[in-house]
């Protein structure tokens, strides 16, 4: 069965609220499905109405609409709980869960779970990896092999988070067999691998989608995304987006310090960066101004980079600039201090994501200034996470609501530019 | 009479505090004595000690420490008001205010009449700005020229507020008359203006002194490089500032929309920030990296750059990104929601200068987080002014204790080079 949008109880539709952003002009280039100025569905029921709550506006929401509490220590294991928001019945759309280097393969699963989709299978060929994700998935049955899960003709998708330096390899294998594929960012470590996968796609017409966690699956930057749909700070003109991580260094694996496995601060967590630009400023393609990397603190660890930046222009005119580090102090109550600023001719936006310093321990804060005054969200389990179901009907119809394949491997491109061309700061 | 430092009621000493930052490390470099790393007193009573306010800390101070209301609609009228720090007696320093055309004048003026400077004369070619300066500070006799002022041997500084292209050239001037010089930033539009001035200073032995107010004049900034200095965060790695502004077209003079005359808006308000990274990273010298400029949504005024932004890098291997624009919302209120993030390899600090949206309406918000936990200080009234103190003494005694020549050379010279190599978007 489906359940309609409409009765997710996370997302109660009041799109006329006199909270909300009045102004209806759409000054983004109306071409690309995936910006938010050009939403496929203009009218989705999946909008979310917040109530201001600096200036007012509705009632409060139940606190029993708040998402269970999830892992914040640091962010490789960050995998937000929402409720259970289901687009398909069980059995309908089916998939499978393999390579779990990267703890992202619990947020993945996870969202696609309270979408509706029926996971099937797990494979690593690590037993211990396996055993941690049945824990937390028990409907996920071991399978022997890869080749077990590719050769299931129910499998209509399969998530994975590999090393990034495998994940496009793997992505061949999983298109080649028949399915689409769902993987953590970042997709690839070099362009000949976004060059493998661009011309896989086009020959199986099978999807290399990508799971950006840091828009896709944090409330407060998918409600951004509806005040710039709404015009409520006009043109966007620039990104400024702070990514620091905490390192957690004797947690991380092996591969997590070589360079050629995961591809450079700006290939790895700038990927989540530049695809929020491409995404708020609706623009196809940038254009890498300049980057610069460097390892500042951690010498014991030669490959490391310990932060990042860039500056790009898209196509459009306007501009980003992006930071990532893995200096998140060990006193901060979260894995990172996420921030995306989002300017527009008429108004900004500030998201502060996962905590609002020294103010509120959780996350998903949204600050709005423009005409009307300033205006406070906190949209915590208010919003939903409207990727995974519009993902699983979009591997069913054959659409691209959820994300276009173009604006996914357009992010990756860019990363990968980004890291190649930086300067390296000593 | 002199009034010693630890008199100023708004600056209480307790330097010893358990809530002070305790890491009493110096990783900068050692050799700039402009910068928070190498205070030129690292026992200076000016130090100021804040409860942390949102971890406790000590009773909240007297509500009578506030400083006085100020005008904030527009950055251009910013004259924050102190307590009177006077650190001479009447007479014993004088200075005059010529030029009045911009409305720092008042700040700057204000800044040194708390200090205990003597306001003898104000001079400008236009009676109207005379009579209104009047109004505000009556002490000043109206001289009948530039001439006159200059020719008085009891004026030892001139403080001056001219359109940016002219205060090169007015500098000159006042150095050749044998006194100190005090401009309004930017302080000059062009590298040869630069390079004559530094010339001059040598030649004469006078002071081209700047007005950076985006840091001498707001009391989180100043507290920030007392925290930098004590090592709350340990080394400073990176710079983040934001200068948006306020445009209020109708209220700017002709010469504010030609470039020829305001230098382009790197060179006008980029300077604040590239004061401000000299400063907090303690680096010498610094290169520019890349820069852009653009005039967005202004084509009435085609020489306005309505967005522009930088990236450098500092000879210690520090790095900034700033963006500077007019585009505050109408709805903000105040005139810009200024920020400035300093990013170190234990923790950081963010302050919201001006205003702390949708939260407190009033500024000076400074966020640390380090390795102790998140911190909150509300630190207006409580920090003061030191600048204007200390540039009397610097003119006195002739020290370099407020803020070396080089210093404010070098942020000139790389504003200049910013706006010269930026690119330019449409």
């Amino acid at each position: 069965m489906n359940e309609p949008f409409e009765k997710n109880p996370t997302t109660p539709s009041s799109p006329s609220s006199p909270s909300s952003p009045s102004n209806p002009s759409n000054p983004s280039n109306p071409s690309n499905p995936s910006s938010p100025s050009n939403p496929s569905n203009p009218t989705s029921p999946m909008k979310a109405h917040v109530p201001d709550q600096q200036n007012g506006g509705d009632s409060s929401p139940s606190s029993s609409l708040q998402p269970e509490s999830f892992q914040t220590s640091d962010g490789m294991n960050y995998a937000p709980k929402g409720r259970p928001n289901p687009v398909v019945g069980p059995g309908e759309f089916v998939f499978a869960a393999v390579a779990l280097d990267h703890g992202h393969i619990y947020g993945m699963s996870g969202g696609l779970v309270e979408a509706g989709a029926t996971l099937k299978w797990v494979y690593d060929p690590d037993p211990a990896k396996v055993k941690a994700f049945s824990a937390q998935f028990p409907q996920a049955a071991a399978a022997d092999s890869l080749e077990q899960v590719l050769a299931d003709p129910e499998v209509k998708l399969v998530a994975a988070a590999a090393v990034p330096s495998e994940r496009g390899p793997l992505g061949l294998r999983v298109m080649d067999a028949g399915k689409d594929y769902f993987t953590d960012k970042t997709p690839f470590t070099s362009l000949d691998q976004l060059e493998a996968a661009r011309q896989k796609t086009r020959e199986t017409g099978k999807k290399y989608a990508v799971y950006y966690s840091e828009r896709l699956h944090v409330e407060s930057a998918v409600y951004a995304g509806q005040l710039v749909r709404d015009g409520a700070i006009g043109r966007v003109i620039q990104i400024t987006g702070f990514g620091p991580h905490r390192l957690n260094a004797a947690s991380r694996p092996e591969w997590f310090f070589r360079k050629e496995k995961y591809g450079g601060i700006l290939c790895d967590i700038g990927s989540h960066q530049i695809e929020q630009f491409l995404y708020y400023t609706g623009c196809q393609d940038a254009q890498v101004l300049h980057s610069k990397v460097a390892n500042y603190h951690h010498p014991e660890y030669p490959e490391l980079e310990d932060y990042g930046d860039a500056t790009l222009v898209g196509d459009n005119g306007a501009t980003q600039y992006f930071r990532v580090d893995w200096f998140t102090p060990d006193g901060l109550g979260t894995w990172g201090d996420g921030r995306t600023f989002i300017l527009g001719t008429e108004g900004y936006i500030e998201l502060r994501k996962y905590t609002d310093i020294a103010r509120d321990a959780g996350g998903d804060h949204v600050y709005l200034v423009n005409r009307s005054g300033e205006h406070y969200f906190n949209v915590r389990g208010q919003v939903g996470y409207p990727y995974f179901g519009e993902l699983i009907f979009d591997c069913i119809h054959r659409t691209e609501n959820a994300m276009t394949q173009e604006h996914a491997f357009k992010a990756a491109e860019l990363c990968l530019k980004a890291q190649q061309q930086a300067l390296r700061i000593s």
